[in-house]
């Protein structure tokens, strides 16, 4: 079976495997490496993580068929020029990843994009939204991102960086314009689980953490399912505007702080249904990630196993 | 030289041409048709008129060489089931349109597209998007509306409802959530030309039409200055959501209201600059339309000759 080396760079580690064509992690392949406060100071210690879980994948039997790599980092990116700027990553700031990866491993082929646009390619491939011609993929957690697959074929943009559902503007009114940052205003500004936790602090809750407010959420405490609803109707807003663009059949939500409220989704939907001013946009399905953790991964993966799926 | 017959259909009319693969409008051969209430309410007359502006492309001796026809239609539409479902024209909900044409007109090679993403076709042709890979082309006029093309390919989208920038929601917050309709929160609800009079008017402003108000803001009138930079401000916010989900590089508006103001690209694009959070999203360029009225039929022709540009 054919065998890819599946490659993602986040802000605090970075991970590798080998991964076979059915989306299965070949075993003993997988490491990982600590990309924190050293790699982001200094590019060669961020290198050396690097190279260490590339040659993890390079000493397994199963190396010797393997042709090409994908990679999914975290963004943004610049895929004219082939090179990251990893926002917690002060150090890879310009790093030719694709090329440092092909010097080490002396593959020829290696095929790079968002790491947001990866989960979308992996639910895609094998997960909520396998099949599906047009779908956005997010992850609602310490930050929301996400990737988004139109008229059957993952979305990269000018530079790489579409999907970036995160940054979406849905609270842009005059007054918080004024008093906010740009940031605020947007999907991750409010729904992310540390702003929706803080949120809800200010309105006198005494919790600390998303289990706190998932907890308290479940216990039906008002201020907590106040804040949990608030964030998902930012996230609908964002929604809202991605259906409406781009004529969006399903969405996908997966990342920790989703699973704050069971019925996360459908509150995300109802959202959705809400504000939506089009008929084919508030019918948009919203549905949780069938892929977990291994996401990232599967996703690097198809960049090579399918590249159908590319622009 | 090639020659394709362009239809576009909307809510006040129906027009043909036969247009050359150079984009070029073969003499004698466009015509129109009124679509307006005796049309709206009698499928049968809207019918004649569709039939009309074909029949008079069928009459020209270039005729012979036609073999395929594209439609621009008013939406929504369903690309899947081949119908439209205009809301200004009720007696056409569920028209198997390309059919129709087909039956009329004896091609065998009919493609129907949204009307707004035959303009961004038209632009990305013609126009002020030509070779640019990742573009929103938008009009801004009674109504908002546009197309995407994303990794150098026209959006369809599930149904092929994909462009609808003017129903992307860019103030709901809270309070005017309750107050007013979802409409009133997107870009077309506060930017058109009808809803920016109407804004100026409520703060006391005298005029009527959007030439009055182009006359004011030219003399500085200061509540002709505050809507126009309120439109202009929503167009913005819009955009910052679209650049920001699919990282485009340019922004295209036409319509007659963007000529309320000489610097109305640039108002826009201030506002992407201010809103936006993402570098990448705040750098879009903000022009104006290349292409004027025959935009539309430019558009529909390229379903045909461009196809390279379609998903």
């Amino acid at each position: 079976m054919n065998v890819t080396m599946a490659l993602d760079l986040g802000g605090t580690k970075v991970e590798a495997a080998l991964v076979r064509e059915d989306g299965s992690v070949v075993e003993g392949t997988r490491s990982r490496a600590a990309t924190g406060e050293a790699a982001a100071a200094d590019r060669g210690a961020a290198e050396h993580a690097v190279a260490q879980v590339v040659r993890h994948c390079m000493a397994a039997p199963e190396w010797a068929g393997v042709a090409a790599a994908g990679i999914g980092s975290a963004g943004p990116v610049d895929l004219a020029a082939g090179t990251i700027a990893p926002i917690n990553l002060p150090s890879l700031q310009g790093f030719a990843i694709a090329d440092f990866v092909a010097g080490v491993s002396g593959l020829e082929r290696v095929v790079l994009r968002l790491d947001g646009t990866c989960i979308a390619l992996a639910e895609s491939w094998l997960g909520a939204a396998r099949g599906v011609r047009n779908a956005l993929v997010m992850v609602v957690s310490t930050g929301v991102g996400g990737g988004v697959v139109s008229d059957g074929r993952l979305v990269a943009g000018s530079g790489g960086n579409a999907g970036h559902i995160g940054q979406v503007v849905v609270a842009a009114d005059e007054a918080s314009a004024v008093e906010g940052s740009a940031h605020d205003a947007t999907v991750e500004g409010i729904a992310s689980g540390p702003n929706t936790v803080k949120w809800a602090r200010s309105q006198g809750w005494e919790g600390f953490s998303g289990e706190d407010l998932a907890r308290d959420y479940a216990a039906g405490v008002p201020v907590a399912v106040a804040a949990v609803r608030r964030s998902a109707r930012a996230v609908g807003l964002g929604l809202v505007n991605a259906a409406t663009l781009l004529d969006l059949e399903v969405a996908v939500i997966g990342g920790g702080f989703s699973f704050v409220a069971g019925d996360y989704p459908e509150l995300v939907a109802a959202a959705v249904r809400e504000h939506a001013v089009n008929a084919y946009a508030g019918g948009l399905k919203v549905v949780r990630a069938a892929l977990g953790g291994e996401a990232p991964l599967v996703g690097a993966a198809a960049l090579v196993h399918r590249a159908d799926l590319l622009s």
